[in-house]
């Protein structure tokens, strides 16, 4: 999990063999140092056909999933531990360095309530067994902080740090992504701040999900902060223009946040890379 | 609509005796030129006791709501346009300006799908009567777009001048949200300049909905932009630090987002007192 | 004065024939709508060759001068009015639209005293007879505000202004500038407000002189400013990387501020073109 | 060199009797842990007056200088190294914790010319001997990058530390100024980067002068930098608004930056001390 890399949503959100090969040597003529696999369907995955791609294309990969309802950790952590651990066993196989995302709960998931100690309770659970899975496999273990209205139980990166010491494993992290920061956090700085030596994994997306400098996020005081820490993972970059529909409810997407995909790649993405550049992270 | 204001929400969610009592004297005693009046339960409202208040203390007053779900104007514009028409007798009867808010649809409304022809035409139909409704009782009715989490129908500036446009009634308006823009708009002032003359009143919220110059909104951008449009409408402050559950869950609020009500009062208020006074808008 | 234009430091410096074909054909390549010469030596001018490469290239353009030492309008007005006719002549022959820059005064002028009304006297008739000179040739005379420590006589938009108003002549304009903005103005978007009707070219310049977006000004704020008022007026890159000693004094020119031409060319340029466009202004 | 302090300028540029006394009762009244004092007149000073007061009052100081022109560094360091030993001598008897300021040449020093590795070794010869003093008298001693108009030799926190690097004394440290990094650094962000564990004081200066919190100056990003490299040093909040003549040209100092003492102390103040607060700086 070091350099600059993309979520494959700008190819495909359907990981089966057909999707890897959209994704993997379109990826590479991008120069990106590694993808981010959204695992939706962990069982339909070919690993053997996508970590041979990966290795003819040089890249390397991370996977990354939200919990389906029915293992929703907060509920059923011996549900969210069996979907972790084969996401983690498919993860491994493709030959990817971490599981990562919101691995502790749904996209989408909200009681109307605040979070309750039992609900901590089982995520830590779940996450603790995961995280022993994760390292059977070799594998880091993410959680990844989401806004409010896609989840109601860990919103910051402070919260997903007490969550992190409250597990207690030594290979989970936390990962952070710009877009939802915007939302939750007090200055676009302060959730790097809170996360510091815990924070090993980043996605940068824009303030509505759309082309990368063309929104309010404060890519200046982004980079500086990750600079300024000694910030030395992977740079993931995240648009999420094209969903499908199960997915587009949790996310809330509604109209196309950016003109096509040429947008954000032609543009959002040599922006990124220069400011990465500009401030010593690639 | 004109000078500067607090969303009564700092004080109290019920708009009865009791709140009109407790919020009224206390938001004159911050010099305030208007109060929004969150209108969750209209026919609870003693309307002369809170014009009274208005006038003893020389307040002036909007209201303000969101549909309830078995009044939203996408799926039974009838039932919307009753629930108006109440809200709208109401308001007049305290002597508010306006009704405004989420008046197109439901805080929390989302069908999971993009907003379709038919859903947008029964708005129509719903703000067209209403506003003619208003006109009668001498009141302005605005749109305020939310961010897409809180609703699927209107989230831009744009969007809500494009309804105004197909209803075409001559006292509808926007009322924007920075909170909202922050999420929805590319760039802080795009809404602004998407809405100009349409445009007749602001809330000022924080990114977090917390204390206003405390997260990352661009305030100087957002008041530039409503300097150079020429903008003279109602500026209002809006911080969720208490809700009610039942208004939590639309708006996902489960942290508190300010230590206190005096933090937000305290430097939040004089903070885009202080912003709006630099810009020449009050 | 409309489109967007790149000022000719980016090529020479020293306009002559061998500057105007270095630099004319060049900025067509960049698919500019005008080039700003800097008209530092107007009697070496070749209009005529000029005025046939522009025609040949489909380029439109502006002069643009500081006073030299002995023609400094605050001290010698007359000196002033006949530097000034002269670069006026050279510019009408080339068929610039206008004359423009520090037209008021020299760049680092200072007396090292505040300005005195027998100095902005001095001004006014200077830049009153330049005016009527300028509208006798077809041309409009612009003021360009620069920043303390290149003159202490006219800093920011708002003096700007106040002087047009004192000379009153029809065809005289603001010509702001964003790096001086940076230094002088209170918030990115208060010249411009300042300036209004008043405004029709700026410098697009960044905050170190370098590369545009890689330094603090704030191009959000800015761009939905000018946006906002309805500005028309030409926008202009300029970046100093390059300056011959005589220049460099005033302009306190030390380091590069850019790595190269390329850098600004080819990431300044489209990122300040990109801004343009997301903001309706080109 | 902890905490937070003000530059003594608001009080007075004159420190002598008369002006420790307006000064240190006023400034503790403030709550500031220490004061700035600006020696432009050593020999002036009453040192055992100035530290029974900062004693009686609680209040630990730094003091700080630009180089007389007699004894700049860059041509004469002999003279610059007597200046500088009676400044410590004086700043140590007062109690000073350092010297510190533009210590290596003058507010206002410019050749003309880009700086010359003789201006540079003259430098670190003056700094070198400095710094010994300063060690036998038990202080600290700084060097502040200043923009490029008020000196062409230390323009920015790289060029700080390599200076800092080719002296080698182990008790010589960064100062950075935010007014000076606004036109010098590419991002708020970037000179404290450079300066990282050199960096041990910083004044919080708005980006025209004036009343921090109303200008350009990036705000979050300097105190999310801060926090992110562990910064442990002084904050000192710097306003020029009142200057004496032979200061003002130095400064470029024309017209009041702020409308007066007040509106300083009264917005900039604590809208400083908060910002720190909220970055866990104070």
């Amino acid at each position: 999990m070091q350099g600059f890399g993309v979520h494959t949503s700008m190819w495909t959100m359907n990981w089966d063999r057909a999707g890897a090969e959209r994704t993997i040597p379109a990826a590479a003529e991008y120069e990106l140092d590694f993808i981010e696999i959204a695992l939706l369907n962990a069982p339909a995955v070919d690993t053997t056909h996508t970590r041979r791609l990966l290795d003819l294309h040089g890249l390397r990969a991370v996977a990354s999933l939200g919990l389906p309802e029915p293992a929703r950790a907060s509920k059923d952590p011996e549900a969210a531990i069996a979907h972790l651990a084969q996401a983690i066993d498919v993860a491994a196989a493709m030959g990817c360095e971490a599981l990562t995302g919101v691995t502790f709960g749904g996209i989408g998931e909200r009681t109307g309530l605040p979070p309750t100690e039992a609900e901590y309770d089982n995520i830590a659970r779940a996450l603790s067994a995961a995280a022993d899975h994760a390292k059977g496999a070799g594998l880091q273990l993410g959680i990844e902080p989401v806004n409010r209205y896609e989840n109601h139980l860990i919103n910051t990166g402070a919260q997903a740090v007490w969550m992190i010491e409250k597990v207690g494993s030594d290979n989970i992290f936390v990962h952070l992504d710009t877009y939802h920061m915007n939302i939750e956090e007090k200055g676009a700085g302060n959730g790097i701040l809170a996360a510091r030596e815990h924070l090993k994994y980043i996605h940068l997306s824009e303030s509505d999900r759309g082309t990368p400098g063309w929104g309010t996020c404060d890519w200046d005081e982004i980079h500086a902060t990750l600079a300024a820490i000694g910030f030395k993972g992977g740079l993931a970059m995240e648009s999420f223009i094209n969903m499908p529909p199960e997915v587009a409810y949790g996310l809330a997407v509604w109209r196309p946040v950016a003109a096509n995909f040429e947008e954000v790649m032609d543009n959002g993405l040599p922006f990124l890379k220069g400011k990465a550049r500009q401030y010593g992270l690639i």
